[in-house]
């Protein structure tokens, strides 16, 4: 029987959301707050990160159950930055999955609030579901000290900073931009794909190669992200391609369409070559590491 | 020799800054982002919650030391509710400890960031530097449930939502108000005592009575804090007591500053009152529950 990637990613995000389901459950939330946290975190997107979590964890001993509540975990920490991220000081952004972003709904206070709610939240499942499921404590505290790391100062929230402060009327160098999409997007990526590793007990030598394969495939989703942008708005094409008038901060806009699918291409087969020696065929993380290269949305 | 509590508060919140001078230095941040860090959290003010988390931890085992990372985290997930607080969407603080607050000097999505970042720095910092000190995983992970908790969507965010959704217009029962004290100021405080006390080994019973300590004296701290707020703003002490034109919120505008005064003494004694089997003399935590009592500011 061939591999199905779409049936996989499927099946594998059905899971994640009856996990999530179970840990905050949307019906009857308590309070406001609750709410706005139960309003974005379902129905929720392709809840890739903690997708990718899981498959490392299968890819290293076959199975990914002791992964779900640190896969949960990390997509309450991905929701969180998005209800920040959208906010009005932010990126302004009033439209998220085709609804009304957090802030328009419940205002920019509670929306803060829920953001912080998840991500401390977060670290709170982390904590107190691997321990009842036996984990060992040592394992658990390297998933906190790579998520922990991963989203902070040196981190997410660095990328978004830097995001922030990009001066969008000059020109921008592809290194910089690079630099954005490791702190913004890739972090979390590689943190995701290791914590599965690790609470499945993969070796270092197994998670070197997970790291560049995670660091590969996290700009490269980033990269392909800008390059759907493009798409989505036609009419801004040729806006986002002037330089002199408009943004200057992303791969399309600094290469171009065509460049930037090149190093799409590049960096995929390059992660995929990171995971040859693991010698699994299918392996879930290349066959997604193909779709994400050639996703359409 | 007697034991002089303004010494002992002032020599332990040097230590506490010593610490955290040495986990986030702050001469020449490396971002603005860092800079924002920096800019609340020093000089910064008592560091009641850190000292509390260090005595906690010397009257069981009779040394602090082990305390330190967790005491700093403290302080910085303290920084980082005081960041948000502010916000203009939240309470709208354009001074916090005598000088602009957060997003006055950054602006608001840098002071967002800079609150994200610390609270998720926090929980990197205790994983890590615990860890490096040779603390028990088990023990470093009863922490870090026992702070996200109380941090959460069950703890001080959601009495930051309470706090943003009481009708100031309309009156108020002293329970009510004593819930929203309980989530929004006791939960942290009370994380702080414990984790102290867990780090040095108590036992079960101990940290029960800790518990009831921490909570009664993190009400009182609340309501000390409202006598202190009207006391400062003699204008307003009319108009605050004026229940048809303004807040009824708080305990002092609902009770009055005489029943107020009362309450806090009579928490602080029972507060007391569990400490004594402790047996030590001088019990650092009595002498604490008894200065903020009396403190003037």
């Amino acid at each position: 029987m061939s591999f199905n990637i779409e049936d996989y990613l499927q099946r594998r995000k059905e899971t994640v959301d009856r996990t999530l389901r179970e840990y905050l459950p949307p019906d009857k939330p308590k309070t406001r707050l609750h709410q706005a946290i139960a309003y974005s975190l379902y129905p929720g997107g392709k809840r890739l990160r903690p997708v990718l979590c899981l498959a490392a964890s299968e890819l290293i001993c076959g199975d990914y159950r002791n992964a779900l509540p640190v896969a949960s975990a990390i997509e309450m920490i991905h929701t969180y930055s998005i209800i920040h991220d959208d906010l009005p000081s932010m990126d302004n952004d009033d439209i998220r999955r085709g609804k009304p972003s957090n802030h328009r709904v419940f205002g920019e206070a509670v929306a803060t609030l829920a953001g912080d709610a998840l991500l401390t939240d977060a670290f709170y499942l982390i904590t107190e579901k691997l321990f009842e499921e036996g984990v060992s404590p040592e394992l658990i505290l390297h998933v906190i000290s790579i998520i922990s790391e991963a989203a902070g100062s040196e981190g997410m929230v660095l990328g978004q900073m830097f995001d922030l402060e990009i001066d969008r009327h000059r020109p921008f160098c592809v290194d910089k931009i690079s630099d954005v999409y490791l702190m913004k997007t890739a972090k979390m990526i590689i943190a995701s794909i290791l914590s599965g590793a690790i609470l499945a007990g993969a070796k270092e030598k197994e998670l070197l190669k997970l790291k560049s394969y995670s660091e590969k495939i996290g700009i490269a989703f980033q990269i392909k992200d800008d390059i759907l942008d493009i798409a989505e708005n036609k009419d801004e094409i040729q806006k986002s391609l002037d330089k002199t008038k408009t943004d200057t901060h992303t791969y399309v806009s600094v290469i171009g369409i065509e460049k930037s699918e090149a190093k799409v291409l590049e960096l995929t087969n390059q992660a995929i070559d990171e995971l040859k020696s693991f010698g699994k065929t299918p392996n879930p993380l290349i066959e997604i590491a193909n779709w994400l290269r050639e996703r359409k949305e």
